[in-house]
């Protein structure tokens, strides 16, 4: 029984010392390997990414394949252990890390049950997805969440936005295929709204444009108006911005703990109690 | 009497429920109705897009217009009901979406009058307007009404960005056929305002582009010119996005007059006081 | 002398009149005088633009020409009688919108002087500047004051903001005519830097593209720089028109003057004076 | 030692003169020097420009090369008497500006070690970063710290948000590689990618454009992102310029605790009590 409490104590201590490791960004141990976590992952894609281009696939297409496995068998260890030290696996797996870690390994052991050139193709495309592994960096950063709350509180607005551009480029679209028609390269509606999505982002690839006088009347027409619409997601993102900023200090107030009061606020808005500062300064 | 009294409480009955169904949006039955409509909408336009590639009108033509058909008559019974139900069936049919329902179903029955494959396309070009529909999800949304409110408010504002783009526009526009001239693509004035505007706006389809030193020289300056340009909507939307957020409840402090309260203020963030609620609009 | 007493009253009165009618905006009359002169700006200048088309040229340039003259025509009568009835001529003469308005007839008449189809092509694009009289519409507007304001309050941003982007182009420019070299397009720096800008920018017209792959990479660069640089005018001027809202309550100081105070401003911030509410509300 | 001591006030007049004719910016002289400075870079770097246009260098390339040449030599004089005057030469030469003023001359110079035609046009683009120096402008325009500042305080968020760009651009690139293939010109990963980036940021060169139907609508998708994605960095600046603004002068009222007065303020707006000033600086 002894022995027993000392291995749990010692599991304990291996786990715990993994999900230091892993988990923890202050410690020397711990920044490095969340460095050699990320270079790893950069290389990872990199090489996906000369493996195909033809020139490179010819030349040093076994190494690359054969780091490509390298990466993919570390990955899986490390996914292995992420799940065999956190005191939820399961909540972690279905978190949201936890199913791009997955999804970081998967397509490279699907490649194996899946063979064919046309099926490897899809599957190196999923490969690229590691790349969501780059996005963890954002919990070092910290500042994501800023940007991500402020999409966050204008997710309605982005909506009504995306459809009323969706709608406008429909009818646009449709316009444009009556007016210039297939002669001129609008050979179909759908063609005509990826045209009007094209020209109204101001993208303007120039493969469809109009010929006709009136095409180009009209574009100029759609052109004014995507320039008003480009505005729309800016103010709305600019906004939220704006009004996060200036939501500004953090105090709560005592008596109903009432938060994000207006900079100049001496008493809480809710309760009408007094407001003690705080004396610790903003973290930021 | 008292059978034309049950016959009228039976009448009222079901011109309220339907009434009800349509126009309500919280019971089970009432937003099943909603999702109903809207997949009716997409399938519709959906279809009509299908309809104009060339390849599936071949197809599956008759289908397709099939489908169309029974789509419009659809429509054309909610359309009936709608009036129907209403209390103001004249006040209903002259609404911004009673005109845009009558719009949607109208086209489909032209197609029946005005035969011939050209009048045929105009036609169908304006059934699409059908999409408009959708835009009625924006009154589920309730965001709309925030972004429309800032246009609203900046329509002045943008108006005169309007006139100034296309006057800066026509000016360059001309500057450009004088320079570049008919060989390189600039044949005339119009055609040089479409440039411009393609060229401020940063869509630049390259359809017509500077091939003359002095042209490049000059489209250097316009898109320069243009960059601030395109800051103008931006700002103009996103200073009326921030002012509408800031605006709040205009509601002020009986004992310290302090405005500009936040949504949910009960009490004076200054001096602490119980907040009075204006019985009054905001009257801007 | 009764009589000249008259005929100066008469000649007062007629002055009075006709100043009344061109620079009031107010009464039916002076209305209807506006509306007019708008109509004829619009119509002259399309007019012009139309005449730059070969073939209505070949068939109304005539009648063109004609509608030109007679337009022209009543400018210039319109020019003279503001010059009559202002009470400073000369700094009419010298203002922004008398410069315009004697530009707005001058092309055309000096079409008569310098005969020839090159110059007449020159004095076309002159003869466009009419376009400016449209600008007007911004004293009825009255709402370009505040875009000007906001951009006057920029100006020295802005000058630091197009001296980086020439610098940044110029430097790009030359790195990607090293890099890409006269085969592909790159002829010589000034054309890559004429390149860098249309990138920068996102106009992207197609005419000059990388292709090799060292040059592909260096315009992701760009790209993503231009992404940052693009926001930069907009936040320049989104903060100029935030900042000319929140300046908001039109208060004065009694006792030194000051204006511009914060909108919750109970004393004055340079002479520490009780400020006394407006009782007048803002007149937007 | 009287000489000594007569020499050393001489040496100290004509350093501290040449410091004070270079470093400042107030006097006439002062200006004069400035203005001549920037007249010279600016007429410097245009020869470089001019220099690699072909027909330019056949017909002016020694007076190009022999203007070169003197601008150099100034320069180098001018480095040299900057690191003469200043008190700590070494701190200059590793400043921002000592580094730009240095590699503004060394080009020229290295362009005499290494002969040869390919070098000779690698040194060539190096030389055109003397343009840098018109940086130096900015000093005296001084509204650029606002700027740099805004990007400064930003420089978390950008970073999340181009790490967020090239993740998103990498799986859209692979994705459109797969669908689109070799023979749509998407012939690798890293040129789909840079075809994601040129598209997400609404540049479109039209140089690679999807031509399958699926290809199309993936591009309406990432358009639409790309939509949103540009109003991220103007959001994150904006917000950062309006915070900027409003941050003013970090003093607090001594009586009543109100902070963020305007810049000129020297009364409490609320209390009206006098403003003393902080003596420390911002902490931020």
């Amino acid at each position: 029984m002894a022995q027993l409490e000392f291995e749990a104590a010692t599991t304990r201590g291996w786990r715990a010392e993994c999900h230091r490791i892993i988990f923890g960004h202050s410690r020397r141990d711990e920044r490095l390997f969340d460095v050699a976590l990320i270079v790893l992952i950069l290389f990872s894609v990199l090489f996906a990414m000369f493996d195909s281009v033809a020139q490179y696939d010819r030349d040093w297409g076994q190494w690359l394949r054969a780091a490509e496995w390298g990466a993919t068998i570390l990955f899986t260890i490390e996914y292995l252990v992420r799940l065999a030290v956190v005191r939820h696996p399961w909540r972690y797996a279905r978190s949201f890390f936890g199913v791009i870690d997955l999804l970081a390994v998967l397509p490279t052991y699907l490649s194996l049950l899946f063979v064919g050139a046309q099926h490897l193709i899809v599957i190196r495309v999923l490969r690229i997805l590691r790349v969501f592994r780059i996005l963890k960096l954002s919990q070092y950063v910290g500042e994501a969440s800023v940007l991500l709350e402020a999409l966050y509180h204008s997710r309605r607005k982005v909506l009504v936005f995306v459809i009323s551009v969706i709608s406008l480029a429909t009818i646009f679209g449709a316009i444009m295929y009556l007016v210039e028609g297939p002669e001129n390269g609008f050979t179909s509606i759908p063609r005509g709204v990826y045209w009007a999505i094209v020209t109204m982002a101001t993208v303007g690839f120039g493969d469809i444009v109009p010929k006709t006088g009136l095409g180009q009347a009209i574009t100029t027409v759609i052109i004014i108006i995507g320039y008003g619409i480009i505005a729309v997601p800016t103010g709305i993102f600019t906004a939220a911005m704006v009004s996060g900023r200036r939501r500004g200090k953090s105090i709560s107030c005592i008596r109903c703990g009432l938060e994000e009061h207006a900079d100049d606020a001496r008493f809480c808005r809710r309760c009408g109690d007094r407001l003690v500062q705080a004396s610790t300064a903003p973290e930021e």
